[in-house]
């Protein structure tokens, strides 16, 4: 299993008229999660790409428990439960400073050739730095 | 089961370096779709707010089939299966102008009182509106 | 003088806290105003892209005179003063539906290749659409 | 003359199909870098508007020089050249890693009451906390 988490800082721009962030908005949130935990296995999704592979998302669900709101620094945490093979799954939790559950999610991400668009395996270098995490 | 589809035009703000419109982006389509479900009712969402009654979502899905593109006109169909009561489950499919089917998604949304922030029943003339749909 | 105009409706997406619309997000408003002129003129962005030609923008002015309120129905004038060469030009006026100015803006972009993202002249067939404006 | 910077690391979704920031999201870095540089000061925005003072934004200028890249760190640098009475102007610079000038801006904000929606001036311990710099 991995485990990362991320602070961010919720912009003016996120809210809306509710003086909620807005639920589209999470999404960013989550791509931010994954990005950064990527970064920490010592992996760069901008160099992914640029070797000719892409993540797009196929399926994301997210429940909304508690509205996060401006200003708030929240604390997203990433779980890979399973070690990924032709789809990578990510789970995510959004806690504000109070340590409250606000937002519980989960993002189903393929790998696809940036040419072709087709499905690839996950690169063999990010199989690698991931998988100490599932032995 | 009430029914209705609303189009909307893929803007370059939509957009991510992919070449897809952001998997993000998809749950302000959504609020588009229900907005205009409801003002084709006869029914605002801007007056229910005026009248003290929001309706922030819980949850959120969304399947992501193909993508959609930079420009395209992009057909939102909304689904309402169930009468509502104290919550409210929209369902949405997404299609292109060729009639190819790109996301399907759904949303479930509670009453609130915009004062106390607790939950509240459908309001009456919402029902009423509805309720010719269910019978 | 071209001048063309187009309704947005304004989305809950688009409002922050305040209740107002927020500020970043006029910028949309206006890139709909400017593709909507061109497919108006018989001419499509998304074609001019697909033939190696982009327009990036270059510089950007709003100014705020009264808050766009979130279902709002805005009218989007755009207009292009002067014929346009290896930059164009644009103004817009925004106005809610009780015909209240809210914004302006204008916004310059230049025409660049795909490729080498080197500027190049404006492409001959929207030169010919536009010409008949500026006789 | 108050100088304050701030780092920002660009997200996918900040992107567009043409890869680069998308002209309308540096709105949001420069609020951020403008809330930063409050909460530098030993000031909250978010405290403001608690305190029944919203600062709404009267203009917006950008330049867009060279372009922002997807995963970049950006630094941007905010400057109140002035010492503001009854509007506040800042002026930003946006900076990629390699030191290269992206982008600059301004913004001009006025001091309105939130229930009233008129104007007022700056709140004092705001005006106390900037003084020193303008000395």
């Amino acid at each position: 299993m991995y485990h990362h988490q991320v602070d961010i800082r919720v912009r003016y721009a996120d809210t809306d008229q509710m003086g909620y962030v807005y639920y589209g908005n999470y999404a960013a949130y989550f791509e931010v999660a994954r990005v950064e935990s990527f970064r920490q296995l010592g992996f760069s999704y901008k160099k992914l790409e640029e070797a000719g592979v892409m993540m797009p998302v196929l399926e994301l669900k997210t429940k909304y428990l508690l509205p996060a709101l401006y200003d708030d620094l929240l604390t997203i945490k990433v779980t890979i439960r399973e070690f990924p093979k032709v789809k990578i799954r990510y789970e995510y939790e959004v806690m504000n400073e109070a340590g409250q559950l606000l937002t519980t999610g989960e993002t189903t991400l393929a790998f696809i050739h940036k040419e072709t668009r087709k499905p690839v395996r996950m690169p063999e270098n990010m199989a690698n730095l991931l998988s100490p995490y599932f032995e």
